[in-house]
């Protein structure tokens, strides 16, 4: 079985190599992967590229940019230096996306404000290399629970008021089910996000309590919590979205667990409460 | 040292049976406190009054009703029930607050939208009986932690919308820094519920990660964490907010430290945090 629209974020076979990721990922019959920075770096970049296209499999994002929410001065131009370097990985795989994690907290600080709008400045700083190269900046808004130490953008709504500065071809917004499926007003901004032409990644992953102890690790195979796949699913396709969709979990049940399962057990869980959702979005 | 708006929450010395908790609380100076309804009602409900009475306290908030996202039937009477209950022991103490914690999803739901619309429908069904008790319902927006199992009702301004369809005298809101810090909207929306009348409860205390491993008692002493307390205090104050500021803290490390220590520390630390910006807003 093939899935047009599935692509394995590779964090959720997060100890496998490069090759070995990007062969379980067609095995198991995905279209799309979505890479990581290191695990590319350490295989090289130009060969990196020469194994995914070999693979047959599209690049569905790039993991990660972002985390310059630090005041001015040498580490934060390092940090937007940096991201440069991740727009020209995204770019080298014809990838559309590069996903950006906002960063949090800087050591000592408490201005949440100021964190906030020195993210803002660092995308302005990266738009328009990004456009020229063909690769949209997708800001991802976590969890509330992690702003203080991962991601001062904590809603959609806040990511595209961001977002929304820039032309949409450089800048767009990341929806993650685990961090905005809580959100009062997630329909409402998933349908902006929609018309501005700003959804560049659609992820899907469950949320489940108890919370893990290392709470970023907190992530389910979809229908193993309490989302409510359906809705969620229908207002991002009935935007328009043709993109990929990627499952991202970060679980370290699922990480100890066989590569090849983990990919069949994701496509499966996929296939069972949300690819319903796409075939229903695409009769209408 | 007396502190005229401070009101010890005697969750933050949650073993403290209810007539150490009134002495402890009197002792160390506070003008309030913020009662349960367990141990209220463990040393009677008559005698409680008369205990807090005679301590010269004043009770700043009940804790708790709410509970009240199940679907209609005999449970979901019985905690509609429950909390007319909870609004007589608040009207006894002459408090003007009743705290209300909404619930999580019911086990096995996965519709949020359907439970956040039963919230406001129970509070339907009890407002017209908290303004003739001369009782304010106040919802408290819980962290997006604890959508799922503790609270559907996740932002200030999601609760502002239900509290909105009611007097104000009969439906409030509680601004509490831990649950409403990392929101974007926050400043907006304490602006709203002061320009509404809406702000009942205001409570204090702080952010800091790790995440305890059992994520309700991840709650700080005001200043051991990342919250700015002086944007959100000077933001409540600057509505006219004149009732009393509540410090609640769920920490087991504080509910293991001896009583009339923690009721001093606790002061200690509303004085060195928010009480300047107490200060500062009554110069203006």
């Amino acid at each position: 079985m093939t899935h047009s629209q599935l692509s394995l974020n590779q964090a959720t076979i997060k100890y496998a190599p490069l090759a070995d990721a990007v062969r379980v990922t067609a095995d198991a019959g995905y279209s799309s992967i979505g890479l990581w920075r290191e695990p590319v770096a350490e295989f090289g970049l130009a060969a990196s590229v020469t194994l995914v296209e070999d693979s047959g499999l599209r690049v569905s994002s790039m993991c990660r940019g972002g985390f310059f929410t630090l005041t001015e001065g040498q580490a934060r131009r390092a940090a937007i230096d940096d991201n440069r370097r991740a727009i020209d990985e995204t770019a080298a795989f014809g990838a559309p996306t590069l996903v950006l994690v906002a960063g949090g907290l800087p050591d000592g600080s408490r201005d949440l404000v100021g964190a906030r709008a020195r993210v803002a400045d660092a995308i302005a700083d990266l738009a328009d290399y990004a456009q020229e190269s063909g690769v949209t900046l997708a800001i991802e808004a976590l969890h509330p629970m992690y702003v203080s130490d991962r991601a001062v953008v904590s809603t959609l709504g806040q990511a595209l008021d961001i977002a929304e500065q820039f032309p949409a071809e450089a800048v767009g917004v990341v929806v993650d089910t685990f961090h905005v499926w809580w959100d009062p007003q997630v329909l409402d901004q998933i349908a902006r996000a929609g018309a501005t032409g700003r959804i560049a990644s659609y992820q899907v992953c469950d949320w489940a309590t108890p919370i893990a102890q290392d709470a970023l690790l907190s992530r389910h195979y979809p229908g193993d919590g309490v989302i409510d796949f359906g809705s969620l699913t229908r207002a991002v396709l009935s935007t328009g979205y043709t993109g990929d969709i990627e499952v991202e979990i970060f679980n370290q049940q699922i990480w100890d667990a066989a590569w090849p399962d983990v990919a069949r057990r994701t496509a499966a869980a996929f296939d069972a409460v949300v690819a319903p959702h796409l075939a229903e979005s695409a009769r209408r």
